[in-house]
């Protein structure tokens, strides 16, 4: 294991106080592993997180417009249904908070405990589901990726402009309606505290439908092209059951981490060509590294299909400029 | 070689293009690689380049506030004097262009021969030679690595708000005057032309004081902790001739690619950690990949000197939340 750290059992400890250091917007509640913001600004609280491992996602999401708390378990483990407690109280400011999970057991499990006891104590909480992944084929079991962070920007911008929690439930799940996402992994990647790659994956090979956890693919093969692996990709995205011929679409490719940005852009390119020969019309795409696997080379393409509502609170305060780090 | 790729021969065409597709207040010159902005403002124009696989790096910095245009060369490869000077007639508005140069002998042959041809085209050309990286102790062999950013950002600024060449070549070479970075790589990286990695490196083996392009380190030896690699680091940029227990400094913490978040975090925590035992005053840190090189595992420190002019310029326009991504 070649990783810049030191004792790998507090590798989330260590991070938090890196990302609280680097910005001085935010608290760091050090018992409970949260990343919040100080603020008092009357609106609905949002609160995400779940395993460590992804950053930025989600601490790195904390802040104006966008998350109020993130609730960071250990490396790709939920946390605890007391932090997640903590975590909602943090971003309570009286008109209720919002949940939103990643699709994953564990973290349904814990968030929706925590979500449970918050309302036995009188906060009006609410869940919203990400299950933006369509490499399971049950809609049930899909699991959420890369375009959560999309569901971050939209409601963040939302709620700071005092939508009710209601709207916000109303928007988040439309949100989650129109997104899809799927993506290729090239290598495995290590949890400091295990020490050796989660999988094996040959010199020519690529997982097709990976998880952000080190989950199998639902196939292995011969790694292909950028042109091919897009066009793959994609294919499957529109087969899917959202109808993205009608309307503009948001695209958002996904770095999971050790895969370089030259390569991220060389498959927007992919992607501009592929979808120049089809009815779909792109509004935007952007390009990052916002939902990674540790050092796992790979990434994911991510269809959002857009309302005015939702380019709207997508696209405030964001110059194009902006995107695409 | 294991990278999401097409023609390894067309890999900067190709990344250009996804650049252009994902900002549309980007232009691309296709036949020069330049990316440069839509802009008829009034002001100094600004441009930088050199060899790509450093994303985002130069490209990236094309925007409101930091470049006008970006020269782009092959991967580590300078980009010929024809291209720079065209890429100098399109950021040039009337008030003259600073060449932003990193100190490697190509970059420097080659954009001072650009400099030299649009000065007999009537156009007025500075430089600004950044010489950050403190692993070679020959002043003038220094190369610019992960500071070079820093002086986009400020220089950027400054041109924006109106200032003169003359007032920017000032303050950019105060800029330069107070910016060390040092750094190490834990792997190689591979040029997708060549295929193979540019060195070998075992798998307990960390090389000081890298190259960006894969030049060999000042010493290869066992790898480290994060906090004894920051406090090696830490000791030789102080141990250098800026004083910067003389008012504050502003660090920046550069993943070179194939680093994930964490690990800079947590590098983040040691340098907190280490400055809090000596009489230098941090202002503001923050963590990115910023300068890369391609996928290599590794990452530099950089201190900058603060001067209430270069602290206004480097933060105009950047909440701290928009800061380690």
């Amino acid at each position: 294991m070649k990783k810049i750290i030191n004792d790998p059992k507090n590798v989330v400890t260590e991070m938090l106080e890196g990302i609280k250091y680097t910005n001085s917007n935010l608290e760091l509640d050090k018992e409970q592993n949260i990343i919040y913001r100080k603020s008092n600004v009357k609106k609905v609280g949002l609160v995400s997180g779940g395993g460590s491992g992804h950053e930025p996602a989600h601490a790195g999401y904390v802040q104006k417009g966008m998350l109020d708390a993130a609730v960071c378990g250990n490396v790709f483990a939920s946390p605890d249904p007391f932090s997640i407690l903590e975590g909602i109280k943090k971003a309570n400011h009286g008109l209720g908070v919002i949940l939103i999970i990643k699709n994953y057991s564990g973290d349904i499990m814990n968030f929706e405990m925590a979500a449970e006891m918050a309302v036995m104590e009188g906060i009006d909480v609410k869940t919203i589901v990400v299950n933006d992944d369509i490499s399971i084929s049950d809609r049930d079991s899909r699991r959420g990726i890369a375009g959560t962070v999309l569901v971050h920007k939209i409601l963040g911008n939302a709620a700071e402009e005092g939508k009710t929690i209601d709207e916000l439930m109303i928007l988040g799940n439309t949100v989650v309606k129109n997104l899809r996402s799927y993506g290729v992994s090239l290598s495995s990647c290590t949890i400091p505290e295990v020490g050796t790659p989660i999988f094996e994956i040959d010199e020519d090979e690529m997982e097709v439908g990976m998880g952000i956890h080190g989950e199998p693919g639902v196939k292995r093969q011969k790694i292909m092209s950028s042109d091919e692996i897009s066009k793959k990709l994609i294919d499957a995205i529109i087969s899917d059951d959202v109808d993205y011929e009608d309307g503009n679409i948001f695209v958002l490719i996904n770095g999971l981490g050790g895969t370089p940005l030259m390569e991220l852009y060389i498959v927007a390119n992919s992607v501009k060509n592929i979808l120049n020969d089809t009815n779909i019309l792109v509004d935007r795409a952007t390009v990052g590294n916002f939902m990674t696997s540790l050092e796992m080379q790979g990434m994911s393409i991510t269809f959002l299909k857009l309302t005015d509502e939702i380019s709207k609170h997508l696209y405030s305060g964001i110059d194009n400029t902006m995107l695409g780090r």
